[in-house]
């Protein structure tokens, strides 16, 4: 058996999903794996993970604009607002998506199916660094 | 440590629950996994997986009637409806429950509890055959 | 390669979150585990798991209120009423959150983020003892 980790930087720039299935794959092949799994963990509570449709970019608009309607910035129901009006519905849409993926791995390669990219979803209007942590563990 | 993988394709009959957790501890059984860990990651992204209530069938009916309610098909909200009004739907549905489970094995077999049973969540009106990645890791 | 499972109780006072950081990593400490994946799997339907803000109780309480709103206790929507008005809006909130969690173990630590806590989310009004099944496999 045979373990590797590293934290990966992903860039954000605003609400929205950022692409890093290239990164995150890149990784995979850096440190030789072939067959077993991987976490990516987000080690944040104001943004999170997604698989999601990597083909059209409405997907991602859309995606966004629901999560707007449904989790209204500045809602008068929240009382954690310390860091503005975007700071509890960040933990909300974090509660609802993911914090974890697990990614099998197969033939040196991420088990993805055609249409699927992994996503950081940053949550907050601002543009953050989020460190993902990935960690590997198989053959 | 042993590892094994394995395609299982599900058979959906439009939106709604389908359960698979017998096909799902059939590998189990099949590769001779007596304790450690299966992922069971679905490749697409209009549809998705879930843990839920086994016993009563108005459980799934009723999930499917609150997901209905919250992501309406056609919803003037959304762009990405080239496959029809509940293209884009599907794709947030996936989003707000679950791509990948990872499932504790002991002494062979799949620790859940007694009214948990695993799931394909059909998101697309019309049927489809989906298909799951099964990854076991362990003794 | 090395495995431990245990089953961790953790008692809950109606709905919200219970924190249960403490509790696992105590288990991840007991077990002697160093380097690996740890697999937290809540055995129940109406009750769920998450990884949130651990600093302002507020973030607790907002998310309750969120989801008290989002899923409303007695909607005619819903069929599952045998346990009550709060039976089935337990069921979708479980959907909507985690019912696994899969944690990174480094150094003999879980590799959470400095604000990231670890919840077992309670859906039902009452107190309930919820059975989360602690599976460990690394070094």
């Amino acid at each position: 058996m045979f373990q590797a980790h590293d934290t990966l930087v992903v860039k954000t720039h605003g609400r929205g999903l950022v692409l890093c299935t290239r990164e995150v794959a890149a990784f995979v092949e850096r440190v030789g794996a072939t067959c077993g799994l991987l976490v990516v963990h987000i080690q944040h509570t104001s943004a999170s993970l997604l698989v999601q449709e990597n083909a059209d970019p409405d997907v991602a608009g859309d995606l966004e604009r629901f999560f707007a309607r449904l989790v209204p910035d500045g809602d008068p129901l929240f009382r954690h607002d310390a860091e503005g009006p975007d700071d509890m519905p960040a933990h909300v849409r974090a509660a609802l998506t993911q914090t974890q993926l697990v990614l099998p791995v197969s033939n040196g390669q991420l088990a993805l199916g055609t249409w699927q990219g992994l996503y950081v979803y940053e949550h907050r209007h601002s543009g953050h660094r989020r460190s993902l942590w990935l960690h590997y563990l198989g053959d």
